[in-house]
């Protein structure tokens, strides 16, 4: 017997059909004696038919009028659930953001989540009533509806777990758990049982987009034990276990890897610029006017200043954010004082995670090893405590990520398994 | 300068084009120095879709959570009138049912309309601000999400307009007003520039599908100035009057007529029940089960007795309630002690209509000689204060509307008119 958060996405939503499997779903934690809340998508499409009334209405639309238009999206499949779920006998009620009522900021269509209250919420389902809650909503303040942001309906159940004091937060996704690395890329990567919300953090932040991760964050402050799990298994059977996303001491040591997983990601973009002067303050000019217009700079390489007292400085961005660097760096030319600007977004990041690597200083060398015998170049490098990120040519990603598997043995013995 | 409720349907609100049009037209209204509150329903077809989901979920779904689920829709169109309305410069806000509120009964799917919280409606419409609320929708003392009923958010507006104390409620349909009948049976009928609240009753209620029947009453209750007109005119152009509804004393004796309209109905179904005992208590037999099934009968007439001590009684319900209430008969025909059961739908109801009636005896006698005189037989009469109902021939339905119609003097004097 245990408080159980479950969350299930917009594809786990979209349709009557789909809602009755996740009935049924909710059902057995429901039969197992388990006092049961449920956060809930949109169905899926249905968050973008509304954001795109609002851009047609306007594209300088109002935050707080588009929070009031997108919001109904899961008040519609919260609703709808607590129907299927009394259609197979499970008592069930839908609580909107504003009758909890979940508080956030109010800076609309991106608000933070504050307090919950869950004095009803716990009442209820100490009741053995279902709760089912619409994700991604909130009221502010001023008694006016918010939403979190795309995906926000992750961190609406993580925040609802804390909330609620639950023993576990499932969150249903459309992948089974948290791989070793992406299977698609290397068919012997593994499900693994357990990973540390700094490791899913990095995991996701690189590409392994399981979970929003915003909601990892929340996680990892409230202490809250997510797991990931498959929405597409057969509903009437027990789940099988997916991923349990936990606190670093909940990992002993007998299991503890030195290597989590591999992941990789492909939106980066590279730029140069070429014969910066080789003088305290160069490097700030770059950066600062790029920091006051909000873009991110992810690695930083400078090479040994040239013997004309000059010297090149390489950096990578999100590659969304290519045309706005080049402007501000056009704009900042004469000031930085570079030679020419080179850029290239034909290049991949590469990143090992583990938190057993913050005792094994041999990780990166293992790494640079690996890749140079197959003839890689690393253009970049970052590390932080528990991952080190190379920066390759993007053609490179497959046969990277596929020999640093083998090389930190994350490989299943047997790709059946 | 006045306080005006202008209230659109889902026509009118279907698709963002339509919704741009509708903030053209408020905002006439608005630069005119009026004080404006904007009810709005769902894009048309969307309430249908909403409603099937919930048909679809389970067939007996429960009440709140259908609220829940239609009640998005109102929400999505006020949000996106907010947005177009500020798009043209006119300062606008979404005020939902919760966020008022407007108060509701608990009776879910078809709540009644208590107390409207008006104060901050007041106070933004008076600094300039365009308050848009959803129609259809309201909240219950519980705390819990209430709609209306189908069709009520004309009901929403005429509520809004009572607690406002507007000087108008402008209801913008597909029609451009009330016609003393239907223009498709009659190309002379004539647009009325005021009919009563009590006209508008028996118009509305006897087939001129104009405004929902509960609005009109709860106008008449509240003393509220409804306007109808159309929604189709040009947007740019100043809106061409519609039909003002008003309480007699409004209209003066001058513009009185002794007949405002005429309507029809072909949704009623006739039952004959022949040699029903010519006893006390044989007609209460009848319909008392029929009154405790929740059938509403409308037309009743009985025979004089025939020698054989027994009698036919005919009696008139809505078609679609035929199959409950020739369930009940077949149960209760020993009770009842009838011979034979007869039941006809190809029948039409035809209603004259008017308050000058009440003091004019003879609007009855015109009717069954201009009736009679085209051979067309009357099967069945009732009348009120206000009206003259007969059952005809389906197929002299619209051969009876124009005879009457002329008989009345009611036919334009020009078709161009």
């Amino acid at each position: 017997m245990a408080r159980i958060v479950m969350k299930f996405g917009g594809t786990s939503m979209a349709g009557i059909e789909r809602i009755r499997s996740v009935a049924q779903r909710v059902k057995r934690e429901w039969e197992a004696g388990n006092q049961v809340a449920v956060v809930v998508s949109a169905m899926a499409g249905e968050t973008d038919r509304l954001v795109n009334f609002c851009r047609e209405a306007s594209s300088l639309y109002d935050p707080r009028e588009y929070d009031v238009v997108v919001a109904s999206g899961e008040q519609v499949t919260s609703g709808l659930l607590a129907i299927a779920l009394q259609a197979i006998g499970v008592p069930a009620r839908s609580w909107l953001g504003w009758q909890l009522p979940i508080h956030t900021s109010d800076t609309h269509a991106s608000a933070r989540i504050g307090e919950i209250d869950t004095q009803a919420l716990l009442a209820a389902t100490a009741g053995g009533e279902v709760a089912v809650i619409p994700g991604f909503q909130g009221l502010a303040d001023n008694g006016r509806v918010t939403t979190l942001g795309r995906g926000g309906s992750d961190t609406s159940a993580v925040a609802v777990a804390a909330a609620m004091k639950a023993d576990r937060c499932d969150i249903y996704t459309d992948v089974d758990g948290v791989y070793t690395t992406d299977p698609r890329i290397v068919p012997r990567a593994r499900k693994l049982k357990r990973v540390t919300y700094e490791e899913m953090l990095e995991l996701a932040s690189v590409g392994a987009k399981v979970l929003q991760t915003r909601s990892v964050g929340l996680a990892m402050k409230e202490g809250v034990r997510v797991q990931v799990l498959s929405s597409f298994a057969d509903a009437d059977a027990a789940a099988e276990p997916g991923t349990m996303i936990v606190g670093e001491e909940e990992v002993d040591d007998m299991e503890r890897q030195l290597i989590t997983g591999i992941a990789h990601d492909k939106n980066e973009a590279k730029i140069t610029l070429t014969e910066v002067p080789d003088r305290p303050g160069a490097v700030a000019a770059i950066f600062g006017p790029l920091a006051d217009t909000g873009v991110n700079v992810d690695m930083i390489v400078q090479n040994v200043a040239h013997s004309t007292g000059s010297t090149d400085v390489t950096f990578t961005i999100n590659q969304a954010e290519l045309p706005r660097v080049l402007d501000v760096l056009d704009r900042e030319k004469a000031t930085i004082g570079y030679d020419r600007l080179v850029h290239d977004t034909r290049v991949a990041k590469i990143s090992v995670v583990g938190v057993g690597m913050r005792s094994h200083a041999g990780v990166a060398s293992t790494m640079f090893k690996t890749l140079g015998d197959r003839g890689i170049n690393v253009q970049a490098i970052t590390t932080s405590e528990i991952k080190v990120s190379v920066l390759i040519e993007e053609d490179y990603t497959e046969l990277a990520v596929r020999v640093l598997h083998t090389a930190y043995g994350l490989d299943a013995e047997d790709t059946a398994a």
